[in-house]
């Protein structure tokens, strides 16, 4: 670790700007805030530094454009894609200490917050004020927002919510030449030139950190209604979504295969939805704040049977048993953490989904049929996860030799179908080397030089995204 | 003109690229393609030309970077901030033969079409596949979906549905360098590095130019129901919104003050709503397709009426109802036209609307107390439209003089309340002047060195938004 020792200057200028005990450089924390989820590059932070205002964050980022040292953005490190960890004797700024939720606008339905407030945080305060802030995903409960703008999170409420983009109505950041701007300033119309704050969104901490943030929030849903249907084949899903979001908006439209609700099963702590045992399972849920809703939900879930798009399918009775049927899903990444899944997270059209699907199992049932193959996503918009099981008899070793070789695989599939390498997981360190696969060359020259104007010595977040 | 006349070699080359009969010289053309919709810019545009193909957008950017001549992209020229004004000799690239419907997908309710298609003409087309396209305005008829991207455009139904910006799904654009970027091919996830498309809407054609887009379409609305409500002051206005927005999905909510509604009246096409005459009105719009809505609309306007909010009102009866209703607010700009309007398109927090109000009511009643004052607008986003009409015994030139002298007042107020000097009309030429009400001197300069980066020879629509 002697290679990334910062010198005494630089630590004592950091101590002058946040405070003796607001900069940390034992091992223990050096490894704790040094990483995100990811474990497939090893932590080697310099120092952990938790600013508590959009000042303390620019002078942090003057000292290291002075010192020519790095930074790593750094949230509540959920990320899967190695986009903060400090993986190169970076300084991480961590915005722990910036959880304060700092002004409420209820004609405005919009909160102004600081970047380090954790996503359930959001939630509760929004429920308090009687409203509602509707991304969601596994993660809540210790992402922070500035993470989520910085991957453009989406989660399982996309198909009628949008993504992070969505919601966000003004950013606060400091660039990576250590300019303070507010951007768009809680806006919702503002046609005054290039929308900047657009590109913190979803830019992975590269271009700059976001310190303060104004995020809309909706109504509360009312009477959410959650259907599981089971289906014959891949091609049933499709008309079955087409027919639902005719007539009904759809807050949510899952899928998962029967290897994925079989793996649900066997972790015991949830009931099979009906007897029938079906190839594949779909998850709707809906308001239903009239009657009239619910008629229409079963003449339609009628009318798919009819047709044979769907075997059979149960409707939530209760809040509680709403919960359960949403476990059938959101349980699968847990259930099977214990086969070693090696994970791909990946977005075509909608129009090509079926295509896509039956030509990556057939390359996998062709050139390893030992292989399990756990399919589940958003597929309302277009997001697949694809979780390639390790059979029991095969090492990490080999099987990552071999997903490795699978994963080139994928990527060309995902490029034959003009679709995303990361639908919502981000570039970071594990999707770099694969981003030409959705990214033109010109594109990505392009990004460069704009990596450049925010960032002109290249001190924010270095390594990640983009190679120089 | 003289002065703008192109050298034999480059207008060749036009021909060349386009055809013969693409390239326009002739004065009723170069007076006709090299304006918008503002008129204190004369055109002086040194040919028209009208490209068939991204191929043929591209040989003419490099045609223009190899010669040093400036272009102006044009659509239906319907821009009120002579952002598509050829001023200074530019050659007009016009998207008018550009307007072809190329794909429909419906499992992903989207559509790809050349960036010449006119509004009408995808709503139209949304309507024949049994969607719907939401982004509407006065100018529907003739603009065109590139020029509504490049100022992102709003219009009456962004309570809902969000500006233009929400419904793009992907830009093919030529850079002013020259390029051919294909920007985020459809997907509603695309978690891959900088969102580029999103510096290209609202960019004003400053960046490329926009020559095919992915567009999003959304479910036909269900029984829209109109109501229009007599309000006593402004102060009510607020209240009103959030008692039904609390229980009820908003499709519209515009306001319009008792001059507007006089001079609407005075039009002699419309009727007044109801007897009672009231000092300010509003107009909700929202979906009513079970009964239940409407008689939860009713409590809520009793619940208005009870607590002195509201005077009087009406709700539809009749689908020719809700369209009369709605020519009480749509009229108004036609109405007032006679009387040469000063307009202002500018937006705030919908917070700080009725101190804003307040605020510039106050200077112009102090400063000009002959002047009359016609506020409406998308008061449901903050965004305000402000007409002062001219006395009747003002000459233009001192009436537009005094106006000059209003707009520095208001603009410090828009800055003071952190709004916005355009909200939806653009910067181009004659907002340009004021851009620093509402950007900061840094944003502005990183603004300038995005647009080196894709326009490096600043050929792509120079003058507009920024000075160099």
């Amino acid at each position: 670790m002697n290679s990334f020792l910062l010198s005494l200057d630089v630590l004592d200028a950091l101590k002058n700007i946040v405070g003796e005990n607001r900069v940390k450089t034992d091992a223990d924390s050096l490894e704790n805030w040094g990483k995100d989820h990811t474990k497939y590059f090893a932590p080697h932070a310099s120092a952990i530094v938790f600013p508590s205002s959009t000042e303390q964050v620019q002078a942090i980022v003057k000292l290291a454009n002075h010192h020519a040292v790095a930074l790593t953005p750094s949230g509540g490190r959920t990320g899967l894609s190695a986009g903060a960890v400090a993986h190169n004797g970076e300084i991480v700024i961590s915005l722990d200490k910036m959880n304060q939720i700092l002004e409420f606008f209820p004609a405005d339905r919009m909160v102004r917050i600081q970047a380090g407030v954790v996503t359930e945080q959001l939630q509760d305060y929004a429920q308090e004020q009687g409203m509602y802030y509707p991304v969601d995903f596994a993660s809540a409960g210790s992402s922070q927002l500035g993470g989520n703008i910085a991957t453009n999170a989406g989660g399982i409420k996309v198909i009628k919510y949008g993504m992070t983009r969505n919601w966000i109505l003004g950013l606060t950041v400091v660039t990576g030449k250590g300019d303070i701007l507010r951007l768009n300033k809680g806006m919702i119309k503002n046609a005054t030139g290039y929308a900047l704050h657009h590109l913190f969104i979803g830019g992975e901490g590269t271009l700059g950190i976001v310190t303060e943030v104004e995020i809309r929030l909706d109504r509360q849903p009312q009477d959410l209604q959650v259907l599981v249907l089971g289906v014959p084949d891949f091609e049933s899903v499709m008309p079955i979504m087409h027919a639902f979001r005719k007539e009904i908006d759809l807050t949510a439209f899952e899928f998962f295969n029967d290897l994925a609700m079989q793996k649900v099963l066997d972790h015991g702590l949830v009931q099979r939805p009906f007897e029938t045992s079906c190839p594949f399972y779909v998850l709707l849920e809906f308001e239903a704040p009239y009657e009239p809703v619910i008629d229409k939900a079963m003449q339609i879930f009628e009318h798919c049977i009819e047709q044979g798009w769907v075997l059979d399918g149960v409707m939530s009775q209760s809040l509680e048993q709403a919960q359960n049927l949403w476990r059938l899903r959101e349980d699968i990444s847990e259930s099977i953490s214990a086969f070693t899944p090696y994970k791909n997270d990946i977005s075509v059209l909608i129009t090509h989904v079926p295509d896509f699907i039956a030509e990556i199992d057939s390359i996998v049932a062709n050139n390893y049929p030992d292989f399990e193959t756990c399919w589940f996503g958003h597929i309302g918009d277009g997001n697949l996860h694809l979780n390639i099981l390790k059979p029991a008899n095969l090492s990490n070793e080999d099987f990552f030799a071999k997903c490795e070789i699978v994963n080139s695989y994928v990527f060309e599939v995902v490029n034959k179908f003009d679709g995303s390498i990361s639908a919502e997981h981000g570039v970071g360190m594990t999707k770099k080397p694969y981003l030409e696969f959705s990214r033109s060359e010109q594109e990505i020259e392009y990004m460069k030089a704009l990596k450049k104007v925010f960032d002109p010595n290249l001190i924010m977040n270095p390594g990640k995204l983009l190679d120089f």
